[in-house]
C-alpha cells in the first residue's frame, strides 16, 4: 500500500539519512564501549529466565526475547524437584533445592546473591504477594520456614504437627510432618498441607503476628497441591485415598471440602513420586484438566460443579498439563519410559490436535508470557527446545545439561507461582 | 453481513525513519548526560510503571515496590487520553499521544529513547504479542499504522474505509473512517473498530503478509471496544444504537454477534467523551461488571449467555470498572461532577463493600501486579494516591502534576493491556 510518488521521493533522500543514522550509531557504540560496565547491567528483566540443569548443580539465565543463553551459575547443591520463584522487581530467582538449599540468583549479575541451607530436606517453596516472604516446605525438620525475600534472614518458623506415635529421629527429637504443596495466596498468606498428619494449615501474614489456621482430617496423606490462577481455590491430591481435598479460600469458614471422589478410584496405587503433579493442572475457562492416575487420560473437570465431565485418551500418563496463557491450547508431557512425546489439545473442541516427539526426557514446559513461544526441556538430549505454539515448528534448540525446570520471570506477577 | 479478507504486504515507509533519525540524534545527545542514572545502580524492570503527567506533556517513572518516583520525562506532548503499553523486556514503554505522536521511552535511562509524530490525531494503540509490533488507531488520517517496537520504523499502514458521502479533508483528500478500540490479540493479531463505516477489522501479522479479515454493519458508531483477558471475546460499543458488538476470536466464521440489547435503552444520549471506558470492564469469574450507560450502576454481565443478569447501584457514573487481579474486588470511579469518590465491589457477594474519597478528579486506577496495592491518579489535587487493597488504608501519597493514566510495566505479559 506504498504510493508510488513517496515511494520515489524517499529513495532519493534515504542515503543521507542512512548517512546521518550510521554516524549517530558509531558514536552511540563508541560511548557505551567506554562504559562497559554500566552497559552489561543494562539489562531488563521482564524476558529473562532460569533453567534448572539438574545434574550439575547449575541455573542457566536464558532470554526469551531472543531465545538465547546468556549466562550459567553454579554452586546450587541438589536441584532434583527444584522450583523456583521470583522477587516483585524480577531482579532475584529464589531457587528451592532438594538439599534444604534456599539459593537467591541476580539476574542482572548472572551470580548467587546469597544462599542458606535452611533444612536437610525440602520440596518447593512460594513468595509472599508482597514480595516481603519467602516460605520454604521442609520434610526434615518437618515445618515451614519463612525468610526475609532481600536478605534471606529468618524471620518465622512454622514446625509442624508432631507425630507421637511415630518412630522419633536419629537425634532423639520427635518426628513431625512432612509438609508439602505450599503455594502463596491473597492476603498475603501461604497455603500447605502436612502429608503424615492429613492437615491444610493457612498461615496469614497480613499482620505483624502471623495467625495460623488448621484444618484437620482433611484426607489421608496430602501429598502435593496446586492453587487456581485466581488464587481462591486451594486443591490437595490425596495419597492414602481417593478423591481430593478442596479448600475455597473465600469461604474459609466453610471449612476443606472433598471432591472428585472417583479420582484414582480402582488404579492400581502408584509411587508417591509417580503421582501427576498438580502443578500440572490447567485450569481454562469453566474446565480443569487434570492428569489422570495411572491412566493414560487428561481428565475434564467442571470448576463450578468440581464433577468430571469428560476425559481424553492421550499417548501415557500425563505429568505436567499446562495451559497456554490464553486458554486456547493445553500441553501435556508423560511419564517414562514415554516421556519422548508432547501432545496438544484444544480447549475450544477438547480434542488432540497435536503430537510432538522431542526427544528423550521432555520433563517440563514453560509458555512465554504471551503464549507465542513453548519452551521444552529435553533432558537425555541435553537441550532445550523451543516452539511456535500457532504451527509447532521448531524455532531453536539451545543446549543444557540435563534441563529440568524451565522458570519465566514473568511468574513475578502470577498468584500461586 | 459481508466478510472479505484482503491481503497488505508489510513494507517500509520512510518518512517516518526520517523524523526517527531527527529524533534519535536529539534524544541520544540529551542521552550523555543521562548516563549518570545508569551508573547508579542496576535496575530491575520488573515492578516499574509510568504515570501520565497530562498538563504538563510529562510522564514520571515511578517504583511499586518503594512506592515512590524515580524520574520525570518531558517533551511528550499532547498527552490528553494518552495510554501506554509495554515492551517484552518491560524496558520500553510506548506512549500513545492525543497528538498523534508516538514516544518509546526508556524506563532504564529514564528518557526518550525515540519519538514520531505518526498522524494528526491518534486514539491508543497496542503492541503485538511477540512485541515486534506496535500498531496506533488513527482518527486523522483515519485507520491504524504499525511501526517496528524497535526502532519506530513504519512497516505498514493500513488506511481506514474512504466515506465518500462526506465532506472532503481541507487538503481535498477524501476522508477516512476514524479507528477506535485498537487491541492486540493471540496469534499475533491486532483488532480494531471504525467509528464512521460501522466495521471491525482483524490484522494478522503472523505471516510475513498481513490479512486483514473485515466484518461491515456490525452496528452503527463503535465508539471504543474491550478484548477479554483470556484474548478471545472483543466486544465493540455502539454509539449510534443500544447493545454491543461481540466477535469471538475462537470462532471468526461466526461473525459478529450483537449482545446485550438493553445496553444504553432509553437513556438520554450521551456525548461521546461521556460514555463509560470500556477498557474498564472488569471480568471476574463467570461474570463482567459494567459501567451502565447514562445511569448510576454497575451491570452484572454472565459471560456465558452475554445476559445481564444484576446492577449494582453507586454513586455516580460509572468510568472505569477494574478487577483486582485476583477477582475478588471490583474498583469504580466516577465521571464528574462526582469523581471524587471511589467505590469498592466485593465479587463474592456482588455488593458494595466500601466508598472512599481520594479527592477531586480521581481519574484511574491501576492494582499492583498481585493485587494488594491500588495507585490511583488524583488530578486535581496533583496526587497519587496508594490503598492497601486489604483493609483500605492510604499508604502514601506522591506528588504528581495533574496525573492522568497510571501503567505497571507487568501490562507487558497481559494480552490486550
Amino acid at each position: 500500500m506504498i504510493k508510488t510518488k513517496t515511494k520515489l521521493f524517499i529513495s532519493l533522500l534515504l542515503p543521507l539519512f542512512v548517512m546521518s543514522c550510521q554516524q549517530l550509531n558509531d558514536t552511540t557504540t563508541a560511548s557505551s564501549a567506554s562504559m562497559a560496565t554500566v552497559q552489561t547491567g543494562l539489562r531488563a528483566t521482564g524476558d529473562l529466565g532460569l533453567v534448572i540443569e539438574r545434574a550439575t548443580g547449575q541455573v542457566k539465565v536464558v532470554n526469551h526475547s531472543n531465545k538465547d543463553s546468556l549466562a550459567e551459575i553454579d554452586g546450587l547443591g541438589d536441584l532434583s524437584h527444584a522450583s523456583i520463584v521470583y522477587s516483585r522487581d524480577q531482579r532475584f530467582g529464589y531457587v528451592f533445592g532438594r538439599d534444604g538449599g534456599l539459593t537467591k540468583v541476580d539476574l542482572l549479575k548472572s551470580k548467587i546473591d546469597k544462599r542458606v541451607i535452611q533444612s536437610g530436606n525440602s520440596i518447593g517453596g512460594a513468595i509472599s504477594q508482597d514480595g516481603k516472604f519467602v516460605a520454604v516446605s521442609n520434610y526434615t525438620p518437618g515445618g515451614v520456614k519463612i525468610f526475609a525475600s532481600d536478605t534471606l534472614e529468618l524471620v518465622a518458623d512454622i514446625p509442624a504437627t508432631e507425630l507421637v506415635n511415630h518412630p522419633r529421629n536419629k537425634d532423639g527429637s520427635i518426628k513431625r510432618s512432612k509438609v508439602v504443596g505450599l503455594v502463596d495466596a491473597p492476603g498475603q498468606k501461604f497455603v500447605f498441607s502436612l502429608f503424615d498428619s492429613h492437615e491444610i494449615w493457612i498461615a496469614d501474614l497480613s499482620k505483624p503476628e502471623i495467625e495460623l489456621t488448621k484444618y484437620t482430617d482433611i484426607g489421608l496423606n496430602p501429598y502435593d497441591a496446586l492453587i487456581s490462577p485466581d488464587g481462591r481455590y486451594y486443591i490437595a491430591g490425596l495419597f492414602g485415598e481417593n478423591g481430593m481435598a478442596l479448600l475455597d479460600l473465600w469461604s474459609p469458614e466453610q471449612g476443606v471440602k472433598r471432591i472428585l471422589d472417583g479420582y484414582g478410584k480402582g488404579e492400581k496405587k502408584l509411587p508417591v513420586y509417580k503421582m501427576p503433579h498438580l502443578e500440572g493442572w490447567a485450569m481454562a475457562g469453566n474446565f480443569a484438566y487434570v492428569p489422570a492416575v495411572g491412566l493414560h487420560q487428561v481428565l475434564i473437570i467442571d470448576t463450578q460443579t468440581w464433577q468430571q465431565v469428560g476425559a481424553i485418551d492421550v499417548h501415557g500418563q500425563p505429568v505436567f498439563v499446562m495451559a497456554q496463557p490464553d486458554n486456547r491450547q493445553v500441553w501435556v508431557n508423560f511419564a517414562f519410559p514415554l516421556n519422548d512425546t508432547i501432545q496438544v489439545i484444544d480447549t475450544k473442541n477438547q480434542s488432540l490436535i497435536k503430537t510432538l516427539t522431542p526427544g528423550p526426557g521432555v520433563l517440563h514446559m514453560e509458555f512465554t508470557p504471551r503464549g507465542e513461544h513453548v519452551w521444552m526441556s529435553v533432558r537425555d538430549s541435553n537441550e532445550i527446545q523451543i516452539y511456535n505454539s500457532q504451527n509447532f515448528e521448531l524455532l531453536k534448540k539451545l543446549p543444557a545439561q540435563s534441563p529440568s525446570g524451565i522458570f519465566f520471570t514473568n511468574r513475578a506477577h502470577q498468584i500461586g507461582l
